[in-house]
């Protein structure tokens, strides 16, 4: 049971964000800012950091969720997305995505375990300024978002089908109001509104 | 330096998103409406619990910005403000304000730190659902904020008068675009726009 009264059909942050729409508009235009962008960073790159930070914090809920995402972005390759996310230096994955992952995992600890050197690294095997702004981003980002989860105790379903289906529809339409609604949105640039 | 080529002439996450302006956008909007309201919490309320959260994380921008808010929010009650960011149990605040703020340094360890007891406690002292839910959406927010501060080795000026002056622009004005730009909004609900 949440700490709040929330609609506890909802799963994880879906639950929190019918219980303040407010606050839940800016929180998912950030998501999508961060997660449902080619820009640079590849969507998958981008799930697969945001899914490696909430491993670290062990927030089940959003590894979950952004695992399956990720599931979905690299055409099912879940045992190499579960190596990524748990041991991501032993993964078959680029040198620069590893070291971007280096990056996310210190800024989970906190901002001032980023090193110069590991931003040597990253800018050596190619990440650009952006790539590096969006990725510590991401990290920060998923610190607030796997707090608001636990801090307030919302449910979190146990069953891994759950994250594997909303994981699909968010992969085909981005997050829009589908990060709290059950419905359906009108248009992919709907408003986050329930 | 920062990590990243940004202007350096701002400071803090100002630098940041004046570099990002499309991810500033909604990070403005949730700082508005987590510190901008009245609804429950105070404004200085609100403040406190940011700038005692960004001190428990040890972020100085963050935690002299929004500390000196909250003086302008408290008639320049310096002493104050400096005791409940540093040692709140012995400030001269109500309990139900001492209940959230341990919620509040709960989360900034981790969700999973806040207790049912903790819960308890600041409902029988009469805070409210939404006091609650805003307690911890607050401290996860800034440690979303702190993070991005210094994972990115932003700026920030050791200067006290800084923070003053841009603090009270931001306590008549809201945060709007004061949070990074220079500029004065045409109206306090302008678009979050360099």
């Amino acid at each position: 049971m949440s700490y709040i009264n929330v609609n506890e059909n909802l799963p994880g942050i879906r639950s929190l964000m019918a219980f303040s729409p407010a606050t839940a508009t800016p929180m998912g235009k950030l998501a999508n800012l961060l997660l449902r962008s080619d820009e640079g960073l590849s969507m998958a790159d981008r799930e697969l950091i945001a899914a490696h930070v909430s491993y670290l914090y062990d927030c089940f809920y959003c590894q979950q969720s952004h695992g399956a995402i990720a599931v979905c972005y690299l055409n099912g390759e879940d045992e190499l997305v579960e190596r990524v996310i748990m041991d991501y230096t032993n993964a078959d994955i680029p040198d620069k995505l590893k070291a971007l992952l280096a990056i996310a995992g210190s800024v989970q600890k906190g901002g001032r375990y980023v090193t110069s050197e590991q931003i040597e690294q990253a800018k050596t095997l190619g990440a650009t300024d952006k790539d590096i702004h969006d990725t510590v981003l991401i990290a920060a980002a998923f610190c607030m978002f796997n707090r608001y989860v636990d801090g307030l105790a919302a449910n979190t379903p146990a069953d891994l089908s759950t994250y594997r289906l909303r994981a699909k529809q968010i992969a085909e339409r981005g997050y829009g109001n589908y990060i709290f609604s059950s419905k359906q949105p009108v248009h992919e640039d709907t408003e986050f509104e329930l």
